[in-house]
């Protein structure tokens, strides 16, 4: 099962490393990573993405909590959770191509944000597994650069 | 000015601790990381945007060009590159506070993937300034929580 660990820390120079040398010692392969701003001054929300299968993550989470400049660690569980990742992607699209990706663009509703002679950019929006799909659809046209950022997560509230 | 690194890397445990130890040593305050599948197997792209106004970044792509793992590194410039970050926020949405936040996320375009009695989450992607702005909007009603992805970004084609 994918784990999604939301991790608030201050902005400090250091933290990051700190965080991403505990999984590296640990052998844990990461599958995505993204630090952005949180809701509160000085503090960053770093969103971890890891196959909890291969990895005993209540010990990562230990080990995480322990860390310096590391404020909350907390283990969102995929049915309480919304999440999405961001996917600019690059694909040919010369002549009749064009067509075709403006149509895969509406069935996806992703934004075609540039385009030139022979290139098309698309910006997508989803689950990791929607954007796979519109990635494999692209593929026979001839993809050309893809870059994603990975998943964010935040969890449903229950009232 | 804002500086945008786009650093190819393969998949190894080690390389973001690296990656993250050099900023680190350096002093180099990281504003926005992202990590995220490239278009080729085994390869990932780190997307950092970093102050290049305090930061000579000549000699950190030099540095990081020579870090075990990475195959390529590219400045990318603003006036050539499309750029992106994803957000979700959730906000205070009581009573009529519900009708306010679906008109702001209607102006912002942003998705409400999430509504309880008492809140609101959404989903918005644009730049960072963008983001910023949305959040001014939802202050008042009171933001529970935001997270980002950092800004990720593609070369524009010049044909």
């Amino acid at each position: 099962m994918k784990h999604t660990l939301a991790v608030l820390v201050e902005d400090k120079p250091g933290v990051l490393t700190r965080i991403a040398g505990l999984f590296a010692r640990r052998g844990f392969n990461i599958d995505s990573l993204a630090v952005g701003e949180s809701e509160a001054p000085g503090l960053s929300r770093i969103t971890i993405t890891i196959d909890g299968a291969e990895h005993p993550i209540d010990q990562v989470t230990k080990q995480l909590n322990k860390l310096i400049n590391v404020v909350k660690v907390r283990d969102l569980q995929p049915s309480d959770t919304v999440s999405a990742e961001l996917m600019l992607i690059k694909t040919r699209a010369e002549g009749p191509k064009r067509a075709e990706v403006m149509q895969v663009a509406e069935i996806f509703k992703a934004k075609i944000v540039d385009v030139d002679r022979r290139t098309m950019t698309l910006r997508a929006v989803g689950t990791p597994e929607r954007l796979e799909a519109l990635r494999e659809v692209l593929k026979p046209l001839g993809v050309l650069e893809v870059v994603r950022t990975g998943t964010v997560a935040i969890g449903r509230e229950k009232s």
